[in-house]
């Protein structure tokens, strides 16, 4: 086994790639926790995950060809089911057993393709979190995707980190009451809960195009990050001045749920999905394009920061950081992410004995 | 000695360049088994290899200037004679013996120029193959050459393995009866022969601009592999059915004379030369072209997925390969090279002590 | 620490850019002995280097934002003072001793900036060299810099040794009386003094632009290397035969003033700071331009050997390179830093106990 698997949790369900990424009749390739895999649709639509590895002599099955709801490597003509087991072995009668591929347990839902990496009798689909906006005619949206020069570490870091905001979004995401704000943390069983409001401010220069309020808002975000495969679902939008828009009360707010993942694809680089739906304009395409745009130009000053930290820790990977208050949230993560990942390498150990 | 010296056979003769990539007046430069060398003509239009590397502060002499049969480093003036010893330190009145460089033993015969990598007193011109197709008016072609992004290894593979020709080559070289087919594999003195024949089936697609017969054909490959050098040597062509093409009854035969030569330039990247000789069109210089067009448009689509291969290989270059019956010919060169490999090392650690 | 540091001697004024190269209002990085640092000016004109590095996430401080005299990282707003203390800590009421980022001791003299990269206490400005030709009127020249992908001490052996100039300077610096000439050498407490004369030979091709003999000249050539910043100042030029220009006699002299210095930017790369001052065309801008352009296609020319040097060198960095008479100067500088480099290694050593 790959030993940089010990940087990350393997026992999770990760996003592969959106729905729409894999297509019938083609063969989509991916690097994920440094395993090349491919991913393709059998007759039945479902979508198949295997190492992108032939068992015989290494060849990339993405160069392969499908063959029903098969994939044949076009080096030596191997063949494989979409469990993984090879079918065909040119010039046997018979495919011995040791043949075959790694087959990844791998799931469709509400627009993502989940994989999960690691111990397969792990893979229970009930721990993929339920996130029905994806899916719901009321919450339009489209799919965004960045690839990042970055440790998934430093994008998750950044997940939970609202004292970014006005530094790196000053004209996007950030009002300048982010910097001191503390927003209130609360350890779950999945991760952390993440609550942050604000109250009688402007709107941020990112929704302006999207909304006209009288005056002033109140805010709220309510975040969930999940550690098994990085997930952040979040809850947030404004409201008119003293409406309750944070406690519930949405008659007259703008309103967004938010979904970012980080996937890593190897130790230093990292693919993220992410999606905005909202609650208005829901028959307007061009607004889904106009929020993607938004979201994407906000995403992207993260990234250029992100990419730039990463090469400054690349110069010198083992100096200290020195942590602040404001990474409460992040620092509780890190060491969860850490005790599991222990965790993991110590039932591996313990296995290999 | 660079330790990656260990990757391969050093004894042996191994193709540096076709005779007309070195011309008179210019140094050629290339860089084979780790070594940079350089190739120049002296007066007498024999061929020079030189380390390229002053022995001075290591400046490449393939920025040297050629002075007669010289060469000299135009860093600092230093003057190297074709057998590698310094003629002229600036500076100095009479030169200390221990300047100068590696002379490397060099041949050029049948147009393709030779270099011997190992010990100097082991450098025999009799173990060069002999293949009298690529000097005689009566087999015309056109040399090839091709920069691999790969080991040799994998070449060699390649080299050895039929059963990849109707997957790899399904619209060039292959024909389905390839994909069972299982040659005659005769193990040699010098590494394997292998004869493979096919009765009445269609023309393979490559061949039909050179050729019309009037229905299917039988074809014969006969091939012998040299594991010093990594040279193949064929013999295959196409007759009339029952005519017994394969027996040497060639009245009607499309024949073709093909040699294949890896030569390892470094860990993963390889120089590949082949040439295509032909019985046909002998004074159709157009013809050559033609021959050689289509042969690289066949070797591209081993290049592009040997390549591959190599990519995948590199993520985790430890992980074994499952070997199948189709790969006899090629697990015993494995097993032979490596043989010689670790008899080479042996001989050079007893010379160390 | 970063051990590469060893590679190279730490208590030395080193340039680090021209003067010019640090505008008010802008951030200016550049990476020395493998750190990441930014330069800017404070209120008053003076330069300020920090670690680029922010103590708390380690994002570039080169993507921050000045704020008057003070740095802001951008990631999530720290603040450094010119020295390094960080004065606001988003979230924080008061900013905790622990935090800052590492000051580098900085000085602007004669249209330079000298950087200090060792121990702070040893950062005595009366050890950068002295050298008034750079900021005098009657010496005129434009500043010129090039980026180096070679070690610096490839380049120190190049700045040492004159023997190279009739092979690497064929056309532009070189007369072929440099070949065999010795020049004499005089070890110094700074480092090495070396002085170079000819008599009665052509003026060397660069400089015919700018002067007209009557006839052949007699040329000086005087050079003081400084190992601690790797500094050559010379005083070269050429005279009517016989009037004594080597002897300080220059009234018909044609005379420049040069500085060259390698920068260590990392284990295989450089920045290289030079300047050809003049003592003729005073007010004469054009030729400022012309000089410069002169002393670059020579300087060109260094670098392509150099370069290619490094690359054949990297190839088996531990081959040991065969000394010759012309490398006396090179090798005491090379012993010279070695030896300091040890002792600063055994003084980090001790302090570390």
């Amino acid at each position: 086994m790959n030993p940089t698997n010990s940087m990350w949790i393997t026992n999770a369900w990760y996003i592969a790639a959106w729905a729409k990424d894999v297509t019938g009749g083609e063969i989509f390739a991916r690097t994920i926790l440094d395993q090349p895999i491919i991913f393709y649709r059998t007759a039945d639509g479902s979508v198949t995950a295997l190492e992108d590895r032939c068992c015989h002599r290494h060849a990339p099955l993405s160069k392969g060809r499908l063959e029903g709801d098969e994939v044949r490597c076009m080096y030596h003509g191997f063949k494989f089911a979409s469990d993984g087991r090879c079918t065909h072995v040119p010039g046997e009668d018979r495919v011995p057993k040791k043949y075959g591929v790694r087959r990844y347990p791998v799931i469709e839902k509400q627009n993502l393709i989940w994989i999960w990496m690691g111990e397969d009798r792990l893979a229970d689909p009930d721990l993929i979190v339920d996130w029905p906006f994806l899916d719901d005619p009321a919450w339009p949206y489209k799919g965004g995707y960045l690839h990042y020069q970055a440790s998934y570490r430093l994008g998750v870091d950044n997940f939970l980190d609202f004292s970014h905001l006005p530094y790196v979004h000053e004209k996007t995401l950030g009002t300048s009451a982010y910097a001191d704000s503390r927003p209130q943390l609360e350890p779950t069983d999945f991760g952390i809960r993440i609550v942050n409001t604000a109250f009688d401010e402007p709107l941020a220069p990112i929704f302006r195009p999207f909304a006209s309020f009288p005056g002033n808002i109140d805010r709220w975000s309510n975040y969930d990050f999940h550690i098994r495969g990085n997930v952040l679902l979040g809850d947030f939008g404004s409201a008119p001045v003293g409406e309750g828009g944070h406690l519930g009360e949405r008659k007259n707010a703008m309103q967004f749920r938010h979904l970012s993942c980080m996937t890593p694809e190897t130790e230093t680089t990292s693919h993220y999905h992410f999606a905005q739906t909202r609650n208005f304009g829901l028959d307007d395409e061009a607004l889904d394009d106009q929020v993607l745009a938004a979201t994407v130009a906000a995403f992207l000053e993260d990234q250029d920061i992100i990419e730039a930290q990463q090469r400054i820790i690349s110069l010198d990977p083992d100096r200290p950081m020195l942590p602040a208050g404001i990474d409460k949230a992040l620092l509780h993560i890190r060491r969860e992410t850490d005790r599991i990942i222990e965790m993991e390498q110590g039932a591996r150990a313990e296995a290999a004995e």
